[in-house]
């Protein structure tokens, strides 16, 4: 009997439980399950995955690590007189953003820590395992949002590889929404295999990279020559102060180029910035400027101008990745779910580049978790 | 033994033949021919395509209906001259360009034409036979490019239709790149059906509408709402003077509706201009504004402005569809082809409206092409 | 004495006082007077006019005419929650709003109106003249910012044009921010000599117009041949539906082209369209396309895209237009105030074109309004 | 008896005579000077200049310095074949081309170059002095429009001082179309005093500084607060490659910035970005986003897309400060000439940043040099 039958409870571990996308996630789903908004953003609340066996929206319980204070029910106040979301949810949802804020645990390395890395992984661990046992959960994913790390330099485990471990060693299905290493570090891989747990990630495609996904396989298939494909992204909020720091931006913008690299066959002139502009907040502005080559050698040009909300374009896709990856975990299949490439700029495994085709793999996947008499065990 | 295998030569016969496109198409073949340039935006010289039987680019030999006198070489001056072509191009190709002008006829009906359907028809039809039976052609594809006529209104057959009852007198496959009636005309059905000929159409996808059958099924597949997909398109030349009149606009306008409401399943709010700018020449720009909810109600846009050249747009797509059709012809298909819908607005036949979608089922399409045992005839 | 040394009261009686603009009129006077926000976008509050003369803020009555009955503090909160006022102003400033929601009486001509055209004017002004009398106010003035009307025809007075009488009867100086005829009608121009008021207008020049007239002179001072300017504007709310009215929108489209016929010296290619797009509410987009001509005839391309609020881009102006206005009256100014072109698109009288030459003269009446010796009068 | 009715001829000696702009001033001089084109974006050649004494185009005698090799007239073709210059210009104007490129030597300090800096200095005085004598001169201005330099590091005078000081010994009027070091380095400010040689610059406002040093102006006239104002530009060319060095970038950003904090009081949020695309070969893109707030800070946002030709948009500029430095030398006016502040990012002297007001004291200027009794001698 299916999770989402049987009226048992799946647990989200979130770390970076208190920024913009954690917050945004808590309160989404909340509302969505009160009828208060529709699914939109929700891949999974479509016709597509009706039979696939997710565990319903009301059945997750919230959690995860962070290493600040914010009460949640504060953080989701800022959101909403910044226009992330609407105004009066966050008094709508009250209750269920307390719940989840109870269920906070403070993360680490903190400035100062003590701890070496088996105490670190060893206390993630059982915040993680105490959670699911307290709530009496079937299972937990554990779903990295936190701001970008600068690049990992150095033998040390990053703190985004300390939480992975710990996810593996509580028994709990992994995704990695962000560029930061997670279980992509050597050390982790061992681990992760004899886990024999199902794994998805890496750096979640929301804006930008979601378009240039969407957008390069048109020259691709119309035989048209991509010379030069430049853009500068524009944000404020944590993110843009993260990755204004250049070694974390590096890891951003290796996934931005691989989604081209992968689509045209090979990656075309043109840089990728990424300016903090905290008078933007939440909001995201990108630009693209494509230089293409036509019939003959004319050229032509194409811009698109992408202004988003970041939290509000990666909470649905959260929220999908959680029901998945629990249900594939439920299903019985392990390692790194290669299906999920929809969702990803620098996805696990290996996969199709275009979107449309990571739409279609996607859809299919939505099959193989419905399951059938032998399949998935 | 294919056509393109035997020597054998098929014609390419051009309602509109001395217009821009035409003029691109006839010195565009030569030059590629020639290896004066790399087959760009020709979707049939890339490798899907390669078995396909296609008859060669050298063994095309092009002729049309025209009302106008200017010279081919004249007109490819000016094309240059305007950026459309490169500069050294219509020198390079002048032969070609002059053997195809020795071939246009005169269309009509002209100011003060006295002859009435059935003989303008049947001058029409002997035109092409002649031009066939002169060349000895193995057979001959006829294509209109000439300029949007305004919508029919009345009994009588419009310009565009009368050159495709022809080309069905005359045995020829019938493709219609622009959104004139053409063979969509109640009085042809029938000889449409009773002729076994394959046809294809209409109004090419060329840029603001290849850019939305590419980005729209992006917000389907993410679920996003798009609120309103707002449009203008600026431009110069023949085209834009033609579509400033709203009778031939409404024709156009109606193809790229249907686009978004076929991928979008439902038609958003919005409108779509086009604009006569002669400053622009034969450049067209295009800014498309889409308002789409995300998560939560949360508002976003995205923005895009195509700039590009109509004709180095549209004619590696001619040659393209010219060779899949005189192939489809020879391969004995009949009726329309839906297959191309990835070329068209507003496709004959039943097939997906998500470019990608077009994209698998012309690749399949040259599969059925390339033929095996037992298949297409 | 002048008014704001005084403690006496100036009125404000707006026509279309229930509108999105007279709302954020009233609601944004009191919350800048009571310290809550900075007068962003008042330019009457810069330097330049310290020590003008005009009206304090605090001393300004709102009052008005309107033909709809939605209670201000209630439209105060639609807007709030379509993000164009900040959340919680219109509870901080809700007695501001419900004192001026007292002072609006019912506009005209309504749906089976048995009023006649000097009933109606009559009807009005004796509105006006009680609300200067109960509220024992120095002086009032009348300003238009109701929904654009359809171009007048026939001999009978618009609505517009009843209001402007009203106010000259009452003795009130009138300022028209819409595109309406207002004063500008045969009828009335023997009216506005006798009456000996100043009066100002037409059409506020808030969004894509202002943009035009930055711009434009930069073409001119770098002798720039501009070949085309295209532009298109998206805007819901009221005003997108008033004027999605092709009537509606030529009276504004003819001030659009002014601006830019009297600062490049002649009006270029191109078209404006107006666009209703319900889903983008009081957010109004709008793109510029400007084909210029550089040296050798090189051909280059400008265009812009401004995303605003038309609501908080007028309400400054208007708090800047009622106390220049009711500043001009007290020192004894009438007729047409030319040096207020800096606000219209279709200034009265006669004054530059370019925005930068506007500035310069609206200082220099600021200094007029200071007043010195023997001058004013 | 002024230069421009004497039959005199002006020398125009080119620091960087065989680049993109230099070829494009000597070809478009020719060109205007022939009739062939109109003198679109020389600001000397409108009305406002009629009467100024400038020496008239056909008076003017092109020779320069270049490190390069190839031929003027080759180089134009290039430039044609870019689309830069028009197709049939090179033909048409070959023997200026040839006669200018006779009169260029090599530059310096070339690799392996053994003179020292007094040797270099000495070289380039002489070389300058001769090609006054040799074309009986009446006078010559230089202008550095060479590719910009590294921020020099050091106590040695980078190659822009070394042509600088070169020009100062041969009594030649300078201008500095670069953001390099040219006159601004502390060991030439002596040499510049007692020489009593009018100069100007520095750093050519041909784009986005141009737009911003319109468009700024216009917040600040309408009180409007710039949040944050972010740019992009894309280039190819040598520009491009040379700007992609950080160390030349800088100089050119300086004087970006200059502009908007002179312009706004303060400078904004926001960082410029220049990236060398080749593919766009001469031509440049360049993307800004103003994120500003209005009346109850409401966000709003303007953007601006310039697409340009840099040389087309430099050379009209290069020839009107040759001749108005000319007419300046003449007329007797020496040191920094602030009144050409409207054609600098970070002009000498000092002046207004608004390009309003530099416009309006460029026409002064115009009159200064246009002289009366006792002016000027």
């Amino acid at each position: 009997m299916s999770a989402s039958r049987s009226g048992s409870r799946v647990g989200v571990w979130l770390i970076g439980a208190r920024g913009s996308v954690a917050t945004t996630v808590v309160a989404g789903c909340a509302a969505v399950s009160a009828g208060l908004h529709p699914p939109t953003g929700m891949v999974t609340e479509t016709a597509a995955f009706t039979d696939s066996g997710l565990p319903a929206l009301p059945s997750l319980v919230f959690g995860g690590h962070d290493t600040v204070d914010c009460p949640l029910p504060k953080r989701a106040e800022e959101l909403a007189a910044g226009g992330v979301l609407p105004p009066g949810l966050p008094t709508a949802v009250e209750s269920e953003l307390a719940a989840a804020d109870r269920e906070i645990r403070p993360g680490g390395p903190l400035p100062g820590d003590t701890r070496d890395e088996p105490a670190l992984i060893a206390s993630f661990t059982h915040d993680i395992q105490d959670f699911v046992r307290r709530h009496d959960l079937t299972r937990a994913v554990v779903v990295n949002v936190a701001s970008t790390e600068p690049a990992s330099t150095g033998a040390a485990l990053p703190p985004s590889s300390l939480y992975a471990a710990a996810a593996l060693r509580a028994g709990c299905p992994y995704v990695n929404f962000t560029p930061s290493t997670g279980l992509h570090h050597p050390e982790l891989a061992a681990l992760a295999a004899e886990s024999a747990l199902p794994y998805a990630g890496r750096d979640g495609k929301t804006g930008q990279t979601l378009l240039r996904a969407a957008l390069a396989p048109m020259f691709t298939q119309r035989a048209l020559a991509v010379r030069a494909w430049s853009g500068t992204n524009l944000l404020g909020g944590g993110d843009g102060a993260a990755l204004a720091d250049p070694e974390a931006a590096a890891a951003k913008n290796a996934g931005k180029e691989r989604v081209l690299a992968d689509t045209l066959g090979t990656p075309p002139e043109g840089e990728v910035h990424i300016d903090d502009v905290p008078a933007l907040g939440d909001w995201k502005t990108a630009w693209d400027h494509i230089a293409f080559d036509g019939f003959l050698g004319t050229r032509m040009i194409l811009q698109t101008i992408w202004q988003g909300c970041d939290s509000a374009l990666a909470a649905p896709l959260i929220l999908d990745l959680a029901r998945l990856t629990a249900r594939a975990h439920e299903r019985g299949l392990s390692g790194p779910l290669s299906a999920l490439g929809f969702y990803f700029k620098d996805p696990v495994g290996s996969g199709p580049a275009a979107l449309a085709d990571q739409y279609a793999e996607l859809v299919r996947f939505g099959d193989v978790l419905r399951g059938g008499e032998g399949e998935g065990r």
